[in-house]
């Protein structure tokens, strides 16, 4: 159950081995994490999940299986940074901080990326020292492990934007797996060659749209799975029986389903220290894209600002223009509490302070709180807390019974993004023609 | 809802305010996490949480007014140590270790009292270094706060013996709010004047019958809450219509309540980040106390074994003999995994290491898990995940509507034991006392 890809991609593969699915899905929409609203004059704009990145590689065979394309992150011309009270313009890859910062921030990258390196994507709990990583948070990995703020700055930046988290929520075994399912710290946080690389023509929703069509009405929307009763070989949930079932839900929702018989303790525990992370994300609508004109990508960060990271997330064709502000991590809490129109003021003031006054003037403002979001709780994903991974990690995947795990947070590869729900949803799907198949 | 203590005491108290009340409990009995058995001769024993203090004040009060007695833990005789490899037998408080690792032990407890001391227990997040010891987690406070691995082995299983978790598992500011509600890490652990003293004639869940006696057909039993409906002024729940409710459950399964309409984000976080700790907890019956005889008082610890505590705890007569052995943390996951064949010979292997053969060969074996407890999940109880505290803590609380949260993880002292269940209830029934007369 979940109509989210992971959940939509194991329906597939199973019905076109020929079994017959069937998809419950909470809300009264498909797509989950991945969510397309409307732009003023109707064209859709990403309000969850959107870009892919070139080194995913199933989420590319899927996209060209569905006759989806995809288009460029538009980053022409200078991106912002704010760092340390200090403002700059760069382009490229590497803002102009001072040399110490950046020297440092360099080598904080390369012993996380050597650390990631030693973590094993798919069991990151036998990595060498995964105990010793576990015990602790990203936040005092980076104490023991930079010599400057700036590089701590930078990270917690990066944390923020890469999980919507705070580096004290992480286990640095979790963010080392992480690093490691993504190829490396670059893979994650670059846009030229790395995660946000491209966006999808119509908008990423349309992965999942596109999926659900194919399957027809084996989806069944507006159906909140709420107690699961199984035996060795029988699955009944919600009037549906069937010999299995695939829980494609991140995992602390998993863990809000009733099971019948109960699941055991280590699942349980597990799903008990999953929490998600935390984002409110904003596309500003302008008439255009005023900040091209400047010279100016769109693109700008700031270690001081409740709006941390901003992208151009205009249409392909440029009009209107768009900004996406992300309030990520604690700034999502500070700005989850104030009332709409502050939150409006907060947001703007920020654009305004990267982009000058024009930003403050939007035509349209669509938020998206997804903490709030029942059937999400969250986002980007849930991350372990310490100690969680070394103790509960197997249950992340083990089957139980009749019963399999999907969802990005299962993933070896690209653990939270679409390319890890298409990789989950495959091999859940897959357990399951195995086993049937024995 | 919760017929455990915290939600009988609510309910006992607006009863008595002459407010109509139901409580709703899932279970087939009362007590919760308090839970009598029976010994093979019919006498009760406790499987669950079963110990009082003397400072422990709101318990105390509620046992004199249940006409309730206490009976001392017995721990006549030598205790047994073995740390380090080496096994030693003491009497009073300090077992015989080296001079080095005393001495290392002591100023980690006189730094971790200290810096309890600076914890406001009704608001850890307000402590001055909150921000900082909330975002580490308590093993690395261990090993910056430490210089043997003596006093680290000795820490791990205070950690052990009091969350029922692993020092990795805890934020370092969850550790100090817990001692601060305590009144200081020997209150915690110590037997004699501290939170092991004393015991409840005919078993601690005879608390919660004899409240439930009072409530009458006010509590109903084999009810489990899967959804709450509110409004600013009403609640529905499974059939009962309501002015208020008090959610007097550990805050992971409040969590897992489907409320209608869902909680902010906050509360959400909150109970997404406070896991259960886990233990399993096993009476070992014999015909006699036979340790008694070799001048020992069945209490027992080691830092290598699977059964990291024991004490004696045979009924007050002292017959028939009854030792009860903990597997806390990890030591509780590797039991859990075992067959119950594999699990009662590693417990009594234990058991013998530390009494002799006749350990080996106990009458009966009453072991229980609580991580496998559908309506618990865990025990001794919730903790908080680092940065939990800091950014979701005054959600622990705060009543959202209609709705009040009781159960002794939301107490401001003794948080985690009954007297903090007692407090708890008190305390929301006395919020909508205030509330319902403004």
């Amino acid at each position: 159950m979940g109509a989210g890809v992971a959940g939509l991609v194991a329906a597939r593969v199973l019905a076109r081995a020929g079994r017959d699915v069937v998809v419950l899905e909470a809300r009264p929409r498909v797509g989950g994490r991945l969510f397309n609203a409307e732009l003023p004059d109707g064209q859709p704009i990403e309000v969850g999940g959107q870009w892919v990145g070139p080194t995913q590689r199933q989420v590319h065979a899927l996209l060209r299986e569905l006759g989806l394309t995809t288009h460029p992150t538009h980053m022409d011309g200078s991106h912002i940074v704010e760092f340390a009270g200090r403002r700059a313009t760069y382009t490229g890859r590497v803002p102009r901080l001072s040399p110490p910062a950046l020297a440092d921030i360099a080598q904080a990258q390369f012993r996380l990326d050597r650390l990631a390196a030693t973590v094993p994507t798919g069991a990151p709990w036998a990595a060498r020292r995964a105990r010793r990583l576990d015990e602790q948070t990203f936040a005092t990995w980076m104490r023991r492990n930079t010599a400057t703020r700036s590089a701590r700055a930078f990270l917690t930046l990066v944390v923020q934007s890469v999980f919507a988290a705070e580096p004290a929520d992480l286990s640095a075994l979790w963010a080392c797996h992480y690093l490691a399912a993504a190829g490396g710290l670059d893979a994650l946080i670059e846009t030229r060659g790395g995660a946000q690389q491209d966006r999808i023509v119509g908008g990423s929703q349309r992965i999942a749209d596109a999926l659900a069509a194919e399957l027809g009405d084996r989806v069944r929307l507006g159906r909140p799975v709420t107690e699961i009763a199984w035996t060795d070989d029988a699955v009944r949930v919600d009037g549906v029986a069937a010999r299995r079932a695939v829980i494609a839900v991140p995992p602390p929702l998993a863990g809000r389903i009733r099971y019948a018989p109960g699941l055991p303790g280590d699942r349980d525990q597990l799903t008990q220290r999953m929490p998600m992370g935390r984002v409110v994300k904003v596309n500003v609508v302008y008439a255009e894209p005023f900040w091209r004109g400047d010279g100016l990508s769109g693109q700008a960060n700031g270690d001081r600002r409740a709006v941390g990271t901003v992208f151009d997330n205009s249409p392909p064709g440029g009009t209107p223009g768009v900004l996406v502000a992300f309030l990520e991590g604690r700034h999502a809490d500070t700005a989850s509490r104030l009332s709409p129109r502050d939150r409006r003021r907060l947001v703007l003031a920020d654009l305004a302070a990267y982009f000058g006054p024009r930003a403050a003037d939007p035509v349209a403002f669509i938020e998206h709180d997804w903490a709030d979001e029942e059937y999400s709780r969250g986002c980007y994903g849930a991350f372990t807390a310490p100690s969680t991974l070394t103790r509960f990690g197997p249950a992340l995947r083990a089957p139980i019974g009749p019963l399999h795990w999907a969802g990005t947070e299962t993933a070896t590869r690209w653990t939270g993004y679409i390319d890890g729900a298409v990789e989950s949803g495959r091999r859940a799907a897959h357990e399951i023609l195995r086993e049937e198949s024995a």
